[in-house]
Formats: C-alpha cells, sequence, structure tokens
C-alpha cells in the first residue's frame, strides 16, 4: 500500500494529520549549520550517518552544508542513496552474502563506494563481486574499538588484513573504521571520554603496525553524536559519522555534558505529532501514537512543551499520558507532539518527514530509504 | 522507494535474503486450525486483529476458518482490508479527526463498519460523517475493563452513551467493545483470570444498565490470545479479538499457564530470518538484524534452535549474539531464526511474510497494512 504524506505543503499544523514524524526545520537548520561550522573550523570532514535519516532529501542538505558524503549499514540504503545522486558512500559495516555484494558493486559503477572488512573471506568475496561488475571499491579494516560487537583487534592483525585488502584485485585500501557505538550513550562525559581515549590508542596501534607494514590509513572514520568532538580533536581521525545531531531524542537527552548539564549540544528537532483520542479516563488521556510511530526500546518519548504530562505505556496504536494534578488536562482532538526515545528507529517507522515552520507545514521530505534493511 | 520481496517462491531457506520476516506454514496453520476449531465449539465468534498480522492475505485465511471479520485500530488498516474485498471490519478504539472519519464512512459504502467510541462529542463526529456519506455505521461502546486506558466507566455512564449512539442518525448501536489488553501478559494464569473475571463482571453491569434503558448490547467484543478462553467460557462475550495466537513472539512465551509450565497454547510461527555477518569477536557473533527488522520494547529475539546462543544486545541493523562456551559458534553467513520479542510493531516493518514449508519458500504475503497508523 502506498502510504500519502499527513499533509499538504502549506498546511497548518492543526491540519497535519496523526501520526505524523515533524522536523521543526528552523531546529534542523540550527543543528545541520552547527556541526558543519564545527567540522568546517577543525578539518575533519563529516560524512554523515544515512541510517539516522533514511532520506536522500536529508542526505542532499548535509552534503550541501559540507558533509563530504554519507554512511550506511545496509546496501538498500545505499541504493537509495545512490539513485537520488549521492556520489559518495560508505558502507560503515560488513555485507555477507554473493547477491548483496553484486548490488553493492553495481553501486560502484555509478559512485563511490566503501565497505569494511573484518575477515579474510570477506575480502575475497568482496573483491570476486567488484571484479566481475568491473569496478573498484575501497575496502576499510573495522576495528573493535571497545565496544565489543564487529571488528578485529587492533594492531597487527589488522595490518594483516589491510594487506589482504591491497592484495585483492578490485579493491583499494582506505582505511580504519573505527566507531564506537556503546561509548555514544555512556552517561557522563567523563566516561565517553575515557571509553574514545581507549579508542583512539587502538586506532594508533593499528595505524603503526599498518606503517611497519608498508601501508597507511589515510582514512581514519568514526564518531557519533555523543563523541564527535572527542574523535574530532584527537588528530588521529579524519572523518566523523555523526547522524543523530540533526533531530537528536530523548537516548540522548538524558545523558550529561562536560559540565554535568544535560547534554544540549544539539536541539530536538524531531517529533512525532500525536492526537488525543481519548479523555475518559480521570487523570490521563491517551494518544493516538504508539509503538508503531515510535520505537519503544529505549523508553517512552518526552511530551514536548507538556508541563505534566508524561507518557506512562506504549500500546501498539495508543499512548497512554499520565496528567498530573493540576496540570492543564489535554482535550479530545487536541494534537501534541512527542520527543521520541530513540530517532533511527522511530525514523524508519514513517514514509514522510513533515517539515514545518512557524506554525505551516513548509517541505515535505521523503524517507526513501524506510525498510531498506537488506 | 519499493521494496522487493527478499525471496521467490520455490527458493530453498538458504537463498531467502535477509533480514527477512519467514512464517513456519505448518505451525502457522497449526495455530490457526486451533483458535478455529475452539472457536467453532464454543459458540463465540472470532473477529481477528489485523493490527497484528496487517496483511489482507491473512486476514483473507482467517476468514476461510471461520473467523466472522476482522479488528483493527486505525482507518489506514480499515482500508487495506476493504479494498482487498474484506466485508465486515471493527475499528477496536476511538477514531478522532474529521478527515479520518470522512475516510471511514466512505468504507461503510463497501463494506460493515464499526467504531468505538467513549465521548459524547465522538459520536456526534461520527454520525455527521457517516450521513454525510449516507451510510450506517455500527457504534459500540468501549467500557475500561480495568486497564485504565481508553474507555467510559461502566454500568450507567456506558448506557447514557449507548442511548446517544441509539438516538444518533447514520449510527446503529451494537454493543459493547470490553478488551483488557494489560491482562493478556500477566505472568501466570491466576492474575490473568482475576483480571479478566472482574471485566466480565464491567460487561455484566453494563449490559444491566443497558437494560434498565431499554437497550441490548448484541455484540460483546474483546479478548486477546493471553486470555480469549476466559472470555470465550464467560457466557457474556460473544467476540474475541486475538491476533497474536497465529505468530507468538517471546512475550507470550514467558507467561505462565494454568499448570504454570511456559504458555504453549499455540507455536511460535514468526521468526526474522537474519545471516551472520561477523564473527570476529571471541565469544560472540554478529547477526545483520536489529532495532529496524524487529521490535526490542519487550527485549531482545530469541534465536530458535541455538542452544547456547543468545542477543544480549541490539543496535539500529545489528544483533549481537553471546556463544556461550561449548557450544557451536555460528559460522559467518550462517542464517539463524529469531523469535521476536513482540510480534505485533515486529511485523510493521516489514513488507512480506515468506511462507516457508519443508525448507522451501511456498508463499508469500504482502503486509499491505504496514505503516497504515492514520
Amino acid at each position: 500500500m502506498i502510504i500519502a504524506p499527513p499533509a499538504q505543503i502549506g498546511a497548518s499544523i492543526d491540519e497535519i494529520d496523526t501520526p505524523a514524524l515533524i522536523v521543526d526545520l528552523d531546529a534542523f537548520e540550527r543543528n545541520l549549520q552547527k556541526m558543519a561550522l564545527y567540522v568546517a573550523k577543525t578539518g575533519v570532514r563529516l560524512r554523515a550517518h544515512a541510517k539516522t535519516h533514511k532520506s536522500s532529501d536529508v542526505a542532499k542538505k548535509q552534503i550541501a552544508a559540507g558533509a563530504i558524503g554519507q554512511c550506511v549499514q545496509k546496501v538498500g540504503e545505499a541504493e537509495a542513496l545512490v539513485n537520488s545522486g549521492i556520489q559518495d558512500v560508505l558502507v560503515t559495516n560488513q555485507i555477507v552474502g554473493a547477491e548483496k555484494l553484486r548490488r553493492l558493486a553495481k553501486l560502484a559503477q555509478r559512485a563511490k563506494i566503501g565497505i569494511c572488512f573484518d575477515d579474510r573471506s570477506q575480502v575475497r568475496a568482496a573483491s570476486e563481486a567488484a571484479v566481475r561488475e568491473g569496478v573498484r571499491i575501497d575496502g576499510y579494516v573495522e576495528i573493535d574499538t571497545g565496544m565489543l560487537r564487529c571488528g578485529v583487534k587492533p594492531g597487527a592483525i589488522a595490518a594483516e588484513l589491510a594487506q589482504h585488502i591491497t592484495q585483492a584485485s578490485g579493491l583499494t585500501f582506505k582505511g580504519i573504521q573505527a566507531y564506537h557505538g556503546s561509548a555514544q550513550h555512556l552517561p557522563t562525559a567523563f566516561e565517553r571520554r575515557a571509553e574514545i581515549s581507549k579508542a583512539i590508542a587502538f586506532v594508533k596501534e593499528t595505524q603503526e603496525a599498518l606503517n611497519r607494514v608498508g601501508l597507511d590509513a589515510k582514512v581514519i572514520t568514526g564518531a557519533g553524536t555523543g563523541t564527535f568532538r572527542i574523535e574530532a580533536e584527537s588528530g588521529v581521525y579524519t572523518e566523523l559519522q555523526a547522524g543523530s545531531y540533526l533531530f537528536m531524542d530523548v537516548d540522548y537527552a538524558v545523558i550529561k555534558d562536560e559540565s554535568g548539564h544535560d547534554y544540549s549540544e544539539f536541539e530536538h528537532s524531531l517529533f512525532v505529532l500525536s492526537t488525543i483520542m481519548s479523555v475518559a479516563g480521570d487523570s490521563w488521556v491517551v494518544a493516538d501514537a504508539g509503538l508503531k510511530s515510535y520505537s519503544g526500546e529505549k523508553g517512552p518519548p518526552r511530551v514536548h512543551n507538556g508541563p505534566g504530562l508524561s507518557v506512562v505505556s506504549m500500546s501498539d496504536e495508543h499512548g497512554k499520558i499520565a496528567v498530573s494534578q493540576g496540570s492543564h488536562k489535554p482535550v479530545l482532538g487536541e494534537k501534541i507532539l512527542l520527543i521520541p526515545g530513540h530517532c533511527d528507529p522511530t525514523i524508519n517507522l514513517h514514509n514522510w518527514y513533515v517539515g514545518v515552520r512557524n506554525g505551516r507545514v513548509e517541505e515535505i521530505w521523503e524517507i526513501d530509504a524506510r525498510g531498506a534493511s537488506r
């Protein structure tokens, strides 16, 4: 079934059908520019992560603001971006399976494509796909930075894998993928700094091992919204992969900054607009957005500008909102904005962003990589 | 972007692209038949809930097996079903907003449509929409069964709302919506029985109040997979709204039955097929399915037939699987089946079910109401 946009350009907020994914364009643009300015100042490059936004429209805005390209997790995401004209895409993890590698190699006929490795057999498989399609693909060695997920051990083992990439037809050894995902959400700046310091040491160790075998990682890529300044100022990382900075979410709002305050480097610009569908409860109301409009694994969304209102349970299509004593109890049909617990999987539930400024719908962007998990 | 099916009919399991939503057709059909037989024996009717399966193909199988129609939560789901020829759809909650009510009334030109109320103003709004489109819509009073979400208080207040429905042009008062969602997942059969007993008492109280004002609820509708036998055997409920029974999930697997054993009334028939994408870790592997392929708010999925394997962290597109000492460590490219934590929001992430029997893809069903949250 085709899902139509929930509003037309020019509509007022009240005319937007709900649930709808809303972007506060002023806040979004401030976030976009703030990161662009920071990156320009430090000299690292931004390769923003499309797994967050899942939209060629948003990717183009990042590139227009100076990003050198995009990161993705999946071939399907890369296809959406390249089909819309994006020219430089790095798959920030492993792609396993001959058919997926064939699709990726096909994309390399039209764009610069990179892929990460943490296993020799995968180098061979990607090389075969590249040769078959007559392309070159950039190969990155992913090292385990301490997040204990994908990636080989830093140092000699990583350098050995890089040699395999160098020797493989159709592949160009380009650099090191050194992303530390779990560090992004550590509660204090001290903990985040400690974890990323270890990651930086692992990168240095790997760079030295590469040099010993006559190789050099031209690109060191990693970092997310919670730690990007640390990587950028390390003197080691050359590319940042942040994505959530555009939108932010409750998961990022609860971590603390260097001063111990709530992390407010960027503003909440992403919301789920929801309509109050039931006011029969004494001390609660029910909104028409649930687990199919926002992801719940990081906890419930927050009510934006809703003092005394808190989402206390999430059903498939209902959100129950407790109204504290003395607070305004929303009326039937009233619209509220919810700040999602976790932006990436929330966006993946929707087909359209509705961009709003001064209470009017100004832009509608397609989430063209929604569901592109293959 | 159009998401193509992850396999073709006739393919082997190994040829299915991942992540993919898999249905074990044998288990699915046993679940379908088991509920159909039970319902036929007790004399209650099954109005299965499409919010679980989101697919006209699945709805038609339920109806072919004896279900009298379907439940939905959203107008968009009702549209998908009616467009595919389903003739009897009950919206099991409130629909707020003139445009949504207009769409619903339009559907009533082609199918039997019901809707729930817990507010007088909504009765008026639905009546206006029905009159405008020249249709009749069945109206149900939703009572709060003790789950403290939507619904008016049982008894006189509910009867008063029923009178409003009776008096409203274009609406036919049909019955009582008395679903208790949170009771479905209470850990013990004793707790579930205690909660549903209260719901049954609330229904009786409401039926008596209706009779006092000369009304009669012809339909008492509710129940889910965790409690349906209690409602069915109450002598009060006439329709069951179960949905998850077709597929099951970890959330249902952890509750206990009357004997204190794990709840096994129905079999797991729904899985997310995933490929091992990284084996670089010492004591873990990483699969290519994360929060964009299964919902995580009820906890991680379980590895099916994977002794010693447990999903220990969920990222957007990664699932980290710990391998206990002495267990088989999956190899790169190996495919594993994951039992989702919560079936409904998991299904809503996918566009296709891949039906498998004897290791071969036998059927592919479209999830045509995926994302139909408006």
